[in-house]
């Protein structure tokens, strides 16, 4: 942090990143104009989190395209650590892997990484198990088909994930782990050797079909560590290296430092809360751009670009570009109030739960055609 | 080995192990006339490798016996990496766990750990795996009853071994598997991983069991690296710590220097050696412990304790302590040749292979018996 004021790797994310900084430091490329255009010629439309640059960053989405438009088909990977309850920001990628699955007719692999949890923090592992369970009803319930959607759990498919991995693992040594995630020699050999779980998902359908098979990894930038390894060491295995497209952080509601997190209730907009709760929680903690008075704001504007609510809003919640660019006048002219903003976030984001929570409740009973037997 | 003249580490045996040095520097305990004489109250008889201290050391067998007397029945946890064929040397603790287990009855868990061989070595997975199948003939060809013993494959039982292994893992830093192994920086993170699935048979049982049973750990030496890192993590997750007792290892056929290897086929001989190639071997590779000329035996009489045919007849193949000490008499008297010893000794051998290989062919049809389900 002496240098440099934001750090993101996948344990821990500090201060207010710089995406383009990151990119440079990650060694990853904007996606850009050029390549919008290649994606839309394949899905008619683009995503808004594309049009908007929620997803800003890829790697190899030009050789992956090159592949599918020779006719070789991808699959998808994602997943999620079962930290704790989801909230809306970890939704980001899974929404839009759902859309990239309806596009592109993908195969989809999503990983719960309960065994992950257990290495890094400190309650039982059960807890981060049924924690899994719990978040699967909120992957399925963003609209998943269950014929395309394989989701494995990692203390459930052990047998598939060690006896992949261990190959992963033979190539790579402790000095390289300790460079990727800063790790030292007081970190447990547990948490050395979980990388090599996250890689394998990226090369399953590879040694399942027995023969290469592109794959494509949405996923929140801090991630990219665990795949610039498999990038790196894949090859040498004779895969392909997976393609991957990084997402920005939704930030947490007291602002745009760091990385939305479940751990401090207060930070985030959960997808069980209830309307009253998001209520409360946005009027009480979401940052806000506006002025300090009234008559200031009426006069100077607000600020949408560091304004929690806006931000919610231009990410996730309001995919009309037009409704979108609306307010994002209103408010920096100063004719639209903090708390009007507070207001259409609160209605859009209860709007967004309501659908989300029937879904979910309605996923329970489907989980089990999403499991895979190892 | 500036300081000292051998080193034993699972990974390396180098030099002429001294073993009461090595006690000294393991911190375990020389089995003496008390301890034998407390096993020989519940078995009736000594096995050989007891009243000869080819099993020389232990750690916390007078608990093991404590608990037993209490009514609490252990069991036995051994094993095998697959690197190549069997030799002579293998089959010690298999032959003293068979005995062990119609003594006490003990319900026994095997493990062959092919994926441990795949890591520290050149060859593909598989060859370790169906080299281990081979290897499970030889142990089952020992006589080990199938109602009463599990052979676990590593890659076979990986779900039961990694479930088992975070728990362990996570308590294990990579600065401490420096210190018990040697490893540094460059090594992968799955060699340093792997300790944490050669420890989970040791609390297997309990955890089947929800309660903790003793477990007795019958091993060469230079094993005991990784059961020393099990005894000091298991108390934290709750369970007892595993007893352990160590044999030497048998020469190579070259000399006292090292543990037999399979890796170099003259220095060994295998479970399926025939009786031509046994005789060839022994006659040309066998180090004797015998004088220059004839006269000079004669005169001053061979070395029985450097003499590799004698070591053999001593640790494995004559059980009978009047004849040993007999040959041990005449070859130190000198009225016994080195020849003639040979040929005692291939004598032995063949008898004792006869009985064996029958054994193992028979073995194959009943291998799925001991086989374990994930």
């Amino acid at each position: 942090m002496a240098k440099k004021e934001f750090s993101v790797t996948p344990y821990e994310v500090k201060g207010s990143v710089d995406y383009e900084k990151l990119i440079k430091e990650f060694g990853t490329e904007l996606i850009d104009e050029k390549l919008l255009k290649r994606i839309k010629k394949h899905t008619g439309e683009l995503h808004f989190m594309l049009r908007r640059k929620v997803f800003f960053s890829h790697r190899d989405m030009n050789w992956l395209l090159n592949e599918y438009e020779k006719g070789e088909k991808f699959y998808i990977y994602t997943g999620r650590g079962p930290s704790g309850k989801m909230h809306l920001g970890h939704l980001l990628p899974f929404l839009f892997t759902k859309w990239l699955q309806d596009k592109f007719k993908c195969k989809t692999i999503i990983q719960i990484t309960d065994d992950e949890k257990y290495l890094f923090n400190n309650k039982k592992l059960e807890e981060y198990t049924k924690q899994g369970l719990e978040n699967i009803k909120d992957i399925i319930a963003v609209g998943l088909n269950p014929r395309l959607t394989e989701i494995m759990i990692d203390t459930y498919n052990s047998k598939t994930l060690y006896n992949n991995a261990i190959h992963f693992a033979k190539r790579l040594t402790v000095s390289t782990v300790k460079s990727a995630f800063g790790f030292n020699d007081s970190f447990n050999i547990g948490q050395y050797f979980y990388t090599s779980f996250q890689a394998v998902p990226a090369i399953l359908e590879s040694v399942r079909k027995g023969k290469n098979v592109p794959c494509l990894i949405p996923l929140g930038v801090d991630q990219d560590p665990h795949f610039r390894l498999a990038r790196d060491i894949y090859p040498k295995l004779g895969y392909y290296k997976p393609a991957i497209i990084h997402s920005r952080f939704l930030p947490p509601l007291q602002g745009t430092q760091g990385k939305m997190s479940s751990s401090i209730a207060e930070s985030a907009i959960f997808t069980t809360d209830n309307k009253e709760t998001v209520k409360k929680k946005v009027l009480k903690y979401a940052f806000s751009g506006g002025r300090k008075t009234l008559e200031e704001h009426r006069k100077y504007g607000g600020n949408p670009d560091i304004d929690v609510s806006y931000q919610y809003l231009y990410q996730l919640l309001e995919p009309d570009d037009k409704k979108i660019k609306e307010i994002y006048e209103e408010y920096k002219s100063g004719s639209l109030l903090s708390g009007e903003l507070k207001l259409i976030m609160i209605e859009k984001a209860n709007k967004f739960l309501e659908k989300h929570q029937k879904a979910r409740d309605k996923a329970e009973k489907i989980i089990d055609k999403f499991l895979i037997k190892d």
